[in-house]
């Protein structure tokens, strides 16, 4: 179908869902979480498809564990989109009203962005994810899935839409390209006036080319070369166990700690202790020449190891005279997600919430907790990585706009 | 000088900007304006070779006008740029801090955008007001002009560097790029790294081509076809002087009115009593067949008249069936920036408050209210037609990102 017919279909579909009560809304919900559950046997046979296609292609593992549905994981969408259900709807709310010298009353309403793109690579999770906090914010979504899953996006989008249009509700509220191709995925990327707003989703090679090729407005989310700085001051023990829980607990995710920075005067006592601690898990660490000198085993870095996001068991590692050099490091080679100096000096502490850019600082704590679920939203539709519209984990807030209404009885301008 | 290095020395003046208290910013945006005042000789000098080129080429009256710099406007650049130093500094204020269930306490702050680039057309006052905004919020910006007020521009910029110079403040917090050419304007667009944001300030070409060149977040602002919609229940005399005021108070700005709506059943007394009204100024009347025939001296409209933004004395009218037939004509056509509807009825003003899709929708009131200043701001760097981070009339706060702060005390995650 011509992109621009799939477009006109959503911003229409849009008008209603604007127009929604969260009762309403809630029932789509469940509906279609329950078709999803009704016909679960359709869904599992598409994806057997795409799993088979993809073991004959020589997918790695990792990929086709990704790409697997199965009876527990359907089970979970399902939890998902319920949960999504329990959230407060933030459309409607008129967030200002303020009276004008002139008697008019000039507020400020939340209102659905109106249409959402999503370009994602091979998770048929996120088709089912993605929809449910588009919809319960009023959007209507076109979903842009990999050619990889192409069988099992199909197969929750139908069912989707019987669960909506079973309830009066307007099916294209979901909509999902067919055509995989790089050339309609390039001519997605540029359907102005149609498309409210793009939300990339994946590796930062598919972020990378949305920003590079996208006309419609996009949320860069993303990758994180994400940094921990150990001041002077701090406890070494609250370090260890930060340290290693933020690179070792999960190392695929854009919250994972890459380099660690560590300050001079404690470099000698706390380095053999760092390194014991992450051999647990044969953490390789880069680290420049003068911590190669205290600890031989470790690998010398070059500069491209301070802007690497490893996503892996690796680590670089630098020493630095303070926390303002820390500072100044981590503003050069972070990519603005999540940064965390771990100290007791309450100097320091404020120093780097205040200096470093990210779109989260921590004093104390894990980088790992940069989450929608962990930061309280009850949702995540991605981390943004700018500073425009939303910063950090997106909830559903971040997929509203707003509007200016403004209540008169006859004002003009003079 | 290459781009990226001034894009480099802006990243560095930001992250000094952004570390600024409100006091010594107001000190900076004094010295700046006190400067100006006691170099105008120089400014005038400039912009008289600016003046003397566009006349030489021919530019049109009204062009030179607002190319034209006098000693009076030179205050009134002066005076614009004292009045935000008495507005509110947004930077700093903490917006949220909520406990988590594990004792971490997660905060959103104020903090600046960054780097912010602004593409104008040949209107030197810009200069000076996008930077007072900008300075004000702790963002630096480059501003890339128009060509043809290239020497007023590089004094005004020049000018402020001094002052800034002179409280020791980092000069690059203002930057002009010299070179005015398309190509240099399109690599400016694409400085992803450097520019955190793009805000175009022109006319609809201008525009049109930064959202297609742009890969740095870009915020459109613009154009507007704003419509009147004139219910049933409509109070004639306060409709009438509405229309009156949206049309003819201004007719080259973008929240002006462009056309209007009128309910079936009220037509035939209304259009006789609406052509009178308007032909004071002598408004062209571009109607459907309806009006035409009622008003013989209507000219016939064509569908391009209905998208159309005339910035000029001409309307188009079209004769509607109720308020839903209207709403759907205004979010078919409409550019989502201003938006009207004169009524009595209290369904009718709340259905057309919840259903057009437009940045600032009005009952009973003139469209040409949807500015900063007017909305109480103090300011304005702009009106975003997008829904995108901000929308409607843009003040500091526009200006302005946040970032999660998280206080700690040795929190893992499980």
């Amino acid at each position: 179908m011509e992109l621009r017919v799939i477009g006109q279909k959503a911003k229409d579909a849009s008008f209603l869902l604007g127009k929604m009560g969260s009762a309403e809304k809630n029932r789509g919900l469940l509906a279609a979480a329950q078709e999803i559950l009704d016909q679960q046997e359709k869904i599992l046979a598409a994806n057997a498809i795409d799993i088979e296609h993809a073991k004959a292609k020589g997918m790695a593992q990792g990929l086709v564990d990704r790409l697997l549905l199965t009876s527990a994981r359907i089970d979970g969408i399902v939890e998902g989109m319920r949960q999504v259900v329990g959230l407060e709807d933030p459309i409607g709310e008129v967030i200002s009203m303020k009276q004008r010298p002139n008697g008019m009353m000039v507020g400020q309403k939340r209102v659905p962005l109106g249409v959402i793109g999503i370009i994602y690579e091979a998770r048929p999770n996120v088709t089912a994810d993605a929809f449910a906090l588009c919809f319960k914010t009023g959007n209507a979504v076109i979903l842009r899935g990999g050619s990889d899953a192409i069988h099992s996006n199909q197969a929750i989008v139908a069912v989707i839409r019987d669960g909506l249009r079973k309830c009066g509700i307007p099916e294209d509220a979901i909509q999902l390209l067919s055509d995989t191709s790089r050339e309609t995925a390039t001519e997605f990327m540029r359907l102005n006036g149609y498309l409210d707003v793009l939300i990339p989703r994946g590796g930062a090679g598919l972020i990378r080319s949305v920003v590079q090729n996208s006309t419609v407005p996009v949320i860069e989310t993303g990758t994180g070369n994400c940094h921990i700085y150990v001041d002077e001051t701090a406890d070494f023990d609250m370090a260890l166990d930060i340290l290693f829980n933020a690179k070792t607990q999960r190392i695929g995710v854009c919250n994972a700690c890459e380099s660690t920075l560590i300050h001079r005067s404690i470099a000698k006592d706390f380095l053999p202790m760092m390194k014991n601690r992450l051999d647990e898990k044969q953490v390789e660490i880069r680290a420049d020449e003068e911590a190669c000198a205290i600890i031989p085993e470790f690998v010398k870095a070059t500069e491209e190891d301070w802007g690497t996001e490893y996503l892996d068991y690796i680590m670089s590692c630098k020493i630095v005279d303070s926390v303002d050099e820390a500072i100044a490091h981590i503003n050069k080679y972070n990519t603005g997600h999540s940064e965390a100096i771990i100290t007791s000096d309450y100097d320091n502490a404020q120093k780097f919430l205040n200096e470093v850019d990210a779109a989260a600082v921590y004093v104390n704590a894990s980088t790992r907790f940069t989450d929608g679920f962990e930061f309280g939203f009850g949702a995540e539709i991605g981390i943004s990585t700018q500073k425009l519209h939303a910063r950090g984990p997106m909830g559903l807030l971040a997929l509203t706009s707003t509007k200016y209404i403004i209540y008169g009885n006859g004002q003009i301008r003079k």
